[in-house]
């Protein structure tokens, strides 16, 4: 049922999709509609009207039924249209390294339920895809279920998955073994679920997520910092996920901290993620003597005052402002969002985080952003699949839109 | 005529607007046409687009005549519509800080003729907007008007200007006093020319201009970066300029390079702009035994390969370099352009800066973006101008968009 919009499709291309829009448009607004009623609300023709609704009912997209029988003139009793309500249905899934997250909405957008499993990291592809499909299962049983009009979650029904991968995504060709295996990806998927699939990096989803529904709901411009085993991101441009040319967009943990650094696995030299990892963080906190062994234990240091666990959350938080604030002078976001594992730190590494990034920014700039908490945990990445079909589908492209200065 | 979209506006507004738009590409496409066809090839109902080409009518951007007169059965002659051919015209105004530049397209979108003119930095606003209506004048009398099919360019049938300042545009209600004299600005260019005013910064106008007819135009990701008095720069995101949260994006020049060094015009420390701006790199030449005094000189010297400029340009080249790579690993794009007088400098200056940016970014992104010098002069902002208008406004939106891997 979903067909993506492209930016260059051409003029009448784009013409008929507005039309499908608005006809979809008028029936999430005013429930079901006649032909007649569609026609006049929507200023198109007959003949056009009769086309585009043949097309959005053969796509599932719109249901004719009857339900409140009116009688014309001749007698002949009045067709109503409406939205499917079974079609609307998305679900997000997110294939982390060592765990698939699963989400679902209902057609009234909301989310009806997330879960989680965890795997080995060799766990192969069809396994994975089990997994998530066993975990959906159990969103449609779940008593979740119980609440919704309908009764059900129909994920036969679905109009479409999204879905997030560790890693970027460049070129098919690309020679690094993930792509590789991620090509299939898409096919296998397909098969299992039978609908359209929509990939994108799953860092970049969560920041999607935090965009529409978490930390920076209320913002269309944001920056979204993960800090995790890697360090990554993604950009919200305008209320869009910014992917850039070759998706190669949001790779904040590969920016340059210090040319004279260690290496790191992306090949380079010195890069944030050498400083800012979960590995280089306790790294570094046990060279200074720290003497807890794991996150868990750093954090609870931390949380304590431990002064080693702050001192390294302090030099933790001068990189990353560092790094935020050239991304900041370049894109100029509103929000700022942290998250990964690392943010739990809360305070004590938000506070130098932020004192950073305002002393490293141009004056002007420095009280035009706000640095944020990611509020969607583990779930992000799998919401943000959703929030991509959403947006990206035109059945669905209606999502309400980030709150923004014009139109709060 | 003007009237910007707005991505908040509301679906039967964006309805309304795409019927405009498909009206306006209809007679574009093909030439004068009447009503009927229009509705036909348009899908719009008779009452929907009498509307519509009532609202284009009065507007000025349709014409109704009788081109080719045909008789129907009832004898009367079919009116044909088509586009105003003097409602097209856009012009660009680039308010530098001691020059004015003008440009003009003709309704083809031809750059008829562009025009220059200095002055001193303390000229006040209204002597400047005098100064550009005589440029423009001089265009619309010009020899290049000769080949224009129209015979003239019409100054009183501009649908818009586009126009660039210096400095950043930031909320009304800013403290800085350039925020304040620029308040005033479009008021007075809206009285003195009587059509709607777009105004953005100078640099970012560049930057559209590149992506548009300039260096990047075969790409819709562009990074702009221009080395002049100041240090500045633009993001084309998707083929539209990226204003960012308040306008506070492209600002390049403000990326701290060594947070231990010299102050910045900006309030902040050690910025580019305090390594790479023109004065900063005259000042590190003569310090390093330079002897030419002036950038005349100093690009003299540099050509005649003096190691003094050569070693100054591969400093500059590896702070830019460095800055170029933390911004291409937050947005991706495909392609970056340096321009301002600096970029004369030629691949003395270029060289290093795609050495550093290389050698910086993450390996799996190295060979995904272009440097190149830009190509549009002092002459760009005012095409920026041009194309902001072309680009934003729904008469002209369909200006032909950069071309991408996907329609190439």
């Amino acid at each position: 049922m979903l067909s993506c919009m492209h930016e260059h499709d051409g003029p009448l291309t784009r013409l008929r999709r507005s039309h499908e829009q608005a006809v979809l448009e008028l029936l999430r607004r005013h429930g079901p509609l006649s032909r007649a009623d569609l026609s006049t609300r929507s200023g198109l023709s007959r003949t056009t009207l009769h086309d585009i609704v043949a097309g959005l009912v053969g796509s599932g997209s719109v249901v004719v039924g009857t339900p409140h029988v009116e009688v014309r003139k001749r007698g002949r009793p009045v067709e109503k249209l409406s939205l499917n309500p079974a079609a609307g249905e998305a679900v997000g899934i997110d294939f982390a390294r060592r765990a698939v997250h699963v989400a679902a909405v209902n057609f009234a957008h909301e989310v009806i339920g997330s879960a989680s499993e965890s795997h080995p990291a060799d766990l192969n592809w069809p396994e994975r895809i089990d997994l998530a499909h066993r975990l959906l299962a159990t969103l449609a049983a779940g008593p979740a279920a119980d609440d919704r009009r309908d009764g059900a979650v129909h994920l036969d029904a679905l109009s479409a998955i999204g879905v997030g991968v560790v890693g970027p995504l460049t070129d098919p060709g690309s020679e690094k073994a993930h792509a590789q295996a991620i090509d299939g990806l898409p096919d296998l998927l397909r098969k299992r679920f039978g609908v359209p699939v929509l990939l994108d990096n799953n860092t970049r989803l969560a920041a999607l997520a935090e965009a529409v529904w978490g930390a920076a709901a209320d913002s269309s411009d944001v920056l979204y910092l993960r800090l995790s085993h890697g360090v990554g991101g993604g950009l919200v441009v305008g209320g869009a996920l910014h992917r850039g040319r070759n998706g190669l967009s949001g790779e904040f943990g590969h920016i340059t901290v210090d040319p004279a650094g260690r290496p790191c696995d992306c090949g380079g030299t010195g890069c944030l993620e050498t400083r800012a990892s979960l590995d280089a963080v306790l790294y570094r906190y046990r060279e200074s003597g720290g003497r807890a062994g794991d996150l868990a234990g750093f954090l609870s240091a931390a949380a304590d005052g431990e002064r080693p666990a702050l001192d390294v959350l302090e030099r933790v938080g001068s990189d990353v402002g560092g790094v935020l604030a050239a991304v900041c002078q370049a894109v100029g976001p509103g929000v700022v969002v942290i998250g990964g594992e690392l943010a739990a730190a809360g305070p004590a590494l938000l506070e130098p985080v932020e004192r950073a990034l305002r002393q490293q920014l141009m004056p002007l700039a420095r009280h035009h952003v706000d640095v944020r908490r990611a509020t969607l945990g583990e779930a992000g990445s799998a919401l943000g699949g959703i929030a991509l079909v959403l947006h990206e589908s035109p059945l669905l492209s209606h999502y309400p839109q980030p709150v923004t200065e014009e139109n709060a």
